[in-house]
This record gives structure tokens, C-alpha cells and sequence, in this order.
């Protein structure tokens, strides 16, 4: 996969050469480049942005530095691939729109910053993606959200011992409660259960488990989870149990 | 305001450094510390993570480094303050949220890694955060998305060229479109009414499109919207002109 990142601000992409994304640019996986537009600009004082048509305060990027910064990642891939633009009023990314983009061979972000862009800009676009219901700085941040979140479902990109099956989202179901050593930490036990070496049993409490956690904090998850008849089964028990309470 | 992260890639907070965020901190309106955990693991490997109680794939952040290293942030800040883990089972993040914690004196994010954290970690904290429906490698990058979206609320923050008074969601509505120079960009005018330097025209221009692109993309945040009359008579005419086309 080939990522092209357009932004101002190169360096805010240090995150992107750590943990598991940076091992996974290191191995090949993944060409990701950043293309600081500031470099494209025609404005002889090298500016990006100009003041607002029709009054208000802030500065917009302009068109310009951004559709000849575009051109240049044209030259350079052969093509844009999908043109994602971080914007508030973009579908709010998910799971789904991960798995999706994880497929593609080439993905481009335009990362806005300061108070906005000129509408032209979207033109270039073919997806606009919000991270949620709240307002950033600069899309760099939601960039790397959706960048991070996409190539670690790239295959080999997490390696042998980690796994993407299990995640909240992927089964559906928010993650069941995981303990590590010590059994006791500070006078809090790990459930017996998991220390009972009964596969069974803890499949069934992880199972139960999850499903309360996702019957407690996000039912909308529930209207849509395809139910097998145990799983009916253990919700029944966790709702008289968490009615008890 | 005081802001303390624990996190194992402290690295990765580069961002953090740039642009608005970054000046803000250099200005010393936040006191931003990255606390890195691994340094207060009592593990003769420096490891901070181990395997899971049960069985499964993957390691488990252990609870002893990320306890111990409360204890140093407590010694130094005198509190915790709020205490925010990033996590997919959490509340979903959204602007109120950004508001209030932009009100606080102290935030410190726990930012895990990996496959997860023990269970007993949970104890340790107020609010448990979740960016949206999607599964990032890490906490960080969800971290300082909620960072940046509480730290530029902070008075003074952004300075006397912007304001956040007009954001999306903000407001209520999505964005109008914006436009600056130049007034024709490779065929795409911008519209005359921007140019006009009528101010109850531009006034009124913009928030009816405001009310488009809030009808057409996020219908749902009209259900909670307070209209003015004006406002009711714009969106009636927007209804109008979508449903013809």
C-alpha cells in the first residue's frame, strides 16, 4: 500500500515511524510519504493561506499549493488512489470504513489546518472522513487515526502474536475484561475462573462477560449482533443479573 | 492547566510540539509531561506486559509500572486530577466533553498499547474515552486527539486571528463553504454573493448553506437544533431546492 500524507506540518508524523505502523513502513509494507504543500506554493512570500471571501476572521488554505501538490503525487504514483480530506462534516469513521480502505493500493490525505480550506479543495476529493462530533486543530491528527486504524488490518502488519480478529468492533461485542500477573494486585484478584485451566468455562465468561460489558455501555452495538443460541442464553442471565443490582 | 500521559512511545507525542498545540504549551498555558512507564517497572527485564490470565493471543499491559507511575505523577502534580483511558469500551468523544475537560486544572491520559491493559488498571480512573468505532494499535494518537480538542479551547489559546466560536458543532450546524483567492481557480468561480460586500446577504447566504450541508450530510443534528425563525424559513427553501433535484 502507498500513502501520501499532504500537510504543513511534516514533523507532526513522528507517531507514524513508531510501535507497530513504524515497523510496518520499515518492513516494506506500506510507502508512506508526507508532502509538506507549503513547498508548492506560488505565492512569493510562501504562503498557504489568504483571508475569507465575504468577511470573517481566520485565514483559508488556498486551492493553489494543494491541487500542485496533488499533481506532484500524481507524477510520482501514477495516481491519487482514494483522496481522503479530514473534515467535521465527513462520515464519521468507523470500523467498516477501516476494512474498506485497508483493500486499497493507494491512499492520499489532505490534512487542512487552521481554520479551514477553500471549498474548491474538495473537488480533488473522494472521501470525506469526521473522526466524531468534535472539532481539531488540523487533520493531521485524524489522518493518523484513520492511517493507524487502516494498516494495522494490512496482513503481516501485526505479527504472530497479535491479532486483529479479537477486537471490540471486529466480533461485534465491546472486549471482555483481560488480567495478566499477578493474581493479586494490591488485594484485587483475577476472577478464579480464568486461573482454572477449564477451557470451556472461560470461554463462556469471556463470552458472558463481553455481552454485559457491551449491554452496560453501548446496547445500540446489540440491535445489530447476530445472536447464537448460547449467546442468548448468557445476555438473558446478564440482564436479571444487572436488574438485580 | 497541568496534562500528564503515560505512555511506553513517548516518541510519539512529537505533534504535541507543533503548531497550536505546541505554542500553546511553549507559552505556558499547559504544563504537558509524557510519563513513560516502562521506566517504573519493578521487572528485572524492564518488560511491561505479560501473558493473558485464561490463555489467548497477545500480552497484557501489566497493572504495577502504570500504578507506580500514578504514584510519581501524584508526587509531582500533588493530584491526578481527571484520570482519561483511552479505550474502544469508553464514552464516545464529542465537543461537550471537550468543553469540559478544557475546564479542569489537571488531566492525566493513560494511553495503553499492544493487545490491552489488566483489568485493575480500570481503578485508576474517572473517565474512560473511546475516539469512535474503530481499534487504533495505541492510545496515543486517541490521546492527543482529545488533547488537542481541549487544549484549543483554553482561553487564549488560538490567538486573535481565529475563534472557536464558529466551529462545527459549535454552533449547532455543520460549516458553510468557504472560499478565498483567487476569485476564479481553474474555472471554479467563487460565488458572487461572497463578493458582494452585502453583509446581510453574505449573513444570510451562509447560514442557509449551513443548513444545506447540515440537511444533506448530518440530518440528525437538526432534531436537537434551536431555529430562529429566520433559520426555520432557510431550511423550509433548502428542502425545497434538494428535493427538486
Amino acid at each position: 500500500m502507498r500513502i501520501d500524507v499532504l500537510s504543513i506540518f511534516p514533523n507532526m508524523f513522528a507517531p507514524m515511524r513508531e510501535s507497530i505502523i513504524g515497523k510496518t513502513i520499515e518492513r516494506g509494507l506500506v510507502d508512506f510519504n508526507v508532502v509538506d504543500f507549503r513547498q508548492f506554493t506560488s505565492d512569493r512570500h510562501n504562503n498557504v493561506d489568504d483571508v475569507v471571501y465575504g468577511g470573517g476572521q481566520g485565514m483559508l488554505l488556498t486551492p493553489q499549493p494543494i491541487f500542485s501538490a496533488m499533481d506532484h503525487v500524481k507524477a510520482e504514483a501514477g495516481d491519487f488512489g482514494r483522496v481522503i480530506l479530514l473534515d467535521p462534516a465527513g462520515k464519521t469513521f468507523n470500523q467498516a470504513m477501516a476494512e474498506e480502505l485497508a483493500q486499497e493500493e493507494h491512499l492520499t490525505f489532505i490534512a487542512g489546518h487552521y481554520e479551514g480550506y477553500d471549498e474548491r479543495i474538495r473537488t480533488l476529493v473522494t472521501d470525506e472522513i469526521s473522526l466524531g462530533d468534535f472539532v481539531l486543530t488540523g487533520g493531521e491528527l485524524g489522518a493518523m487515526v484513520v492511517i493507524d486504524a487502516t494498516v494495522r488490518l494490512l496482513e503481516d502488519a501485526l505479527g504472530d502474536d497479535m491479532s486483529a480478529v479479537d477486537d471490540s468492533f471486529s466480533t461485534g461485542l465491546l472486549e471482555y475484561p483481560q488480567y495478566t500477573r499477578p493474581a493479586d494486585f494490591q488485594g484485587m484478584p483475577v476472577p478464579e475462573v480464568l486461573m482454572s485451566g477449564h477451557h470451556g468455562k472461560i470461554a463462556r465468561w469471556r463470552k458472558k462477560e463481553a455481552l454485559r460489558r457491551t449491554y452496560l455501555r453501548r446496547p445500540d452495538l446489540l440491535k445489530d449482533y447476530s445472536f447464537t443460541k448460547e449467546e442468548r442464553e448468557l445476555l438473558h442471565e446478564v440482564e436479571e443479573e444487572e436488574s438485580v443490582d
